[in-house]
C-alpha cells in the first residue's frame, strides 16, 4: 500500500496530510498566502516535508482540493469568487511538474463530499449531497460512490451556495442577488450580529438570545436550500461540514423543521438523513487523497 | 419488433399512442375524468382502442407517464398537487392486473426527458435536464442516457417546480412560498394577465406591449430557475417543454439573458445547450413507451 498526499487549500489556511491505507499518517497547517507565486512555494515545501525521507515510489500522488469550478478535465481552476489569486492557473500541472510526482485537483467541496461518502457521515449510503459552510458554501454530489463525485458536463456541478433562494434579495460576490450564500454562510452570521462567528458561536451557547435567534434564522435559511435541494436531487443523505457545522443543533433544528415543512416527496421528508461531518476539518484533504484511488 | 403503448396521464387531458420501432403508429386524446373509477375505466378502453386488433403476445408492454412524485420502486404515485384524484394510487399494478398487459410506470416529466434525450433534442448529449411550464413546472434529469432517468435516492429525484426561487413570494400548491413554478408556470402568466395563457400568447404574438411585458418578466424567472439547476447540475443541455414552450423566443431570449447573468461557471455559461422541446406534444407518451424497452 502508497502513500498518498492530500492538500485542501482553502481561502484562508491549507491543511496538508500524509495518507496510507486510508489512514492520516501526518499533518501539517499554515495560512495561505496572498500571491500566486507564494501559494505555489508554500505548496511544495509543505508537501516536500509531509513526505519526508520516504521516498516518491512509494507515493501514489498528490491530490489538491481547491475552490472551484474548475474546467471540465479538472485541470484548470476557472473563477473562483473567493480565491481569486488561482484565477485560471494549471496548479496541478504546475506542481506535479516542479516535483516530479502525479498530482491531481478537484473542487475542495468534491473532496469532502468523497470522504464523507467514503469513510464518513455518508458510508454505505446510495447518494450523498455534500455541503459545506463557511465564508461561503460549497457542494458536491455522489450518486453512486463507485463512480465517485458527480462533476457534470463541464466540471462545475455542485454549485449551490449559488442557487438563487430570495431573486431580489442581497448582492452575492459573483454578481447575483438572493444567492443561498448570502443566507447560510458567515456572510450572513456576519451580517446580522457584527461580530466574528467564533463570537457569536460562544455567545449563542452561553445562551444569549440575540445570538440564538441569528441562529435559528440562519437554520430556517439553510433548510430552505436543503430542502430545494432534496426536492431536485433526492439524494439519500445530506451530509453539513465546514466551521459553521460545529454550531449543531443550533442550526440543525430550525434546518430540520423547514425541511420537513418544504421537501414534497413525503418519502423523502420522512427517510433523507440529514448528518454533520463525521471527519471533520480533515474531510477536504482525506478526499482530496482518496482522489488518487480512482486515478490509479 | 414488438409494439409499445405509450400514455401521457395529464391533469387535464390523456395522450395515448402505439408505437413501433421509436415510431408513432397511433395516436388518441381524450379529457382526463374527474374521479379514480373513470379514469382507470378511460386508461383501459382507450388502451383497448389504440391496440386494436394486434395480438397481446405483439405487445411489449404499457408505459404511463403522470405526475409524480411517485415511490422509490415506482409503482405507487404518492402526492401529485395537481392530480389529487390518483394520490397513493398503485395505477401500473391495476392496469396490468385487469387488461393481463405488463405495465410500468414513471413521472411524465421524466418521461418527457427520456424522449428528448433519446430521439428528441437532447439526443448525443451526455446529460439532458428537462424542464415542462405547464400549469405547473417539472423535471427529469439523465446524466447518462445508457441509464435513463435518474429517479433519485426515494424516486422524486426532479421536482424543480418546488424549488424556492423567492422564500418570501407567493404561496404555492404544495404550501411553501416562493416555488419556481409560482413564477415561471401558467400560474404566473394567469395571475399577471388574468387571461387565459393562449390568449396572452396570441396577444403578445401580435404585438401587444403590456402581453409581452408579461412574458418578458416570466422569462426572466424562467432564467434564474435555470442557471440554479445549471449551477448545481451542469448539465450539456437544458430541454424546455410543455404548454408555455409554444411562446418559443418571447420566454427564451429573456432566460437566456438571464442565465448568462447568473451562472458561475464561465465554461458552463459558454458551452450549456438551451434548446426547445422538437418532440412537442406527444414527447411524454413517447418516453412513456420508451420505458419498456428498458424493462426488456
Amino acid at each position: 500500500m502508497k502513500y498518498s498526499v492530500g492538500v485542501d487549500l482553502g481561502a484562508t489556511k491549507i491543511n496538508f496530510i500524509l495518507v496510507k491505507n486510508k489512514k492520516i499518517i501526518r499533518q501539517e497547517k499554515v495560512f495561505t498566502p496572498k500571491n500566486r507565486k507564494e501559494v505555489i512555494k508554500t505548496l511544495e515545501n509543505n508537501i516536500k516535508k509531509i513526505i519526508g525521507n520516504i521516498s516518491k515510489s512509494e507515493i501514489l500522488g498528490i491530490g489538491i482540493g481547491v475552490a472551484g469550478p474548475l474546467n471540465r478535465r479538472g485541470d484548470l481552476i476557472l473563477n473562483p469568487p473567493n480565491l481569486r489569486v488561482l484565477r485560471n492557473c494549471p496548479l496541478a500541472k504546475i506542481i506535479e511538474g516542479n516535483m516530479g510526482i502525479k498530482t491531481v485537483m478537484e473542487n475542495d467541496v468534491h473532496c469532502f463530499t468523497l470522504a464523507e461518502a467514503l469513510l464518513g457521515a455518508g458510508k454505505n449510503a446510495e447518494s450523498v449531497l455534500g455541503i459545506t459552510l463557511g465564508s461561503g458554501i460549497g457542494g458536491g454530489l455522489i450518486i453512486n460512490p463507485k463512480h465517485g463525485i458527480y462533476r457534470g458536463a463541464f466540471g462545475a456541478a455542485g454549485e449551490i451556495g449559488h442557487m438563487v433562494i430570495k431573486f431580489d434579495g442581497f448582492l452575492c460576490s459573483c454578481g447575483s442577488r438572493g444567492c443561498f450564500e448570502e443566507y447560510a454562510s458567515e456572510k450572513f452570521l456576519k451580517r446580522k450580529s457584527k461580530l466574528s462567528p467564533l463570537e457569536l458561536e460562544k455567545r449563542a451557547k452561553k445562551g444569549d438570545k440575540k445570538s440564538k435567534m441569528i441562529y435559528q434564522e440562519f437554520g430556517k435559511n439553510l433548510g430552505i436550500g436543503l430542502a430545494n435541494l432534496i426536492n431536485v436531487f433526492d439524494s439519500e443523505i445530506v451530509v453539513i461540514g465546514g466551521s459553521i457545522a460545529k454550531a449543531g443543533s443550533l442550526i440543525l433544528e430550525p434546518a430540520i423543521k423547514e425541511i420537513q415543512k418544504r421537501v414534497l416527496s413525503p418519502h423523502s421528508k420522512k427517510f433523507v438523513k440529514i448528518r454533520l461531518s463525521k471527519l471533520g476539518g480533515s474531510a477536504g484533504a482525506l478526499g482530496a487523497a482518496l482522489l488518487l484511488e480512482s486515478y490509479d
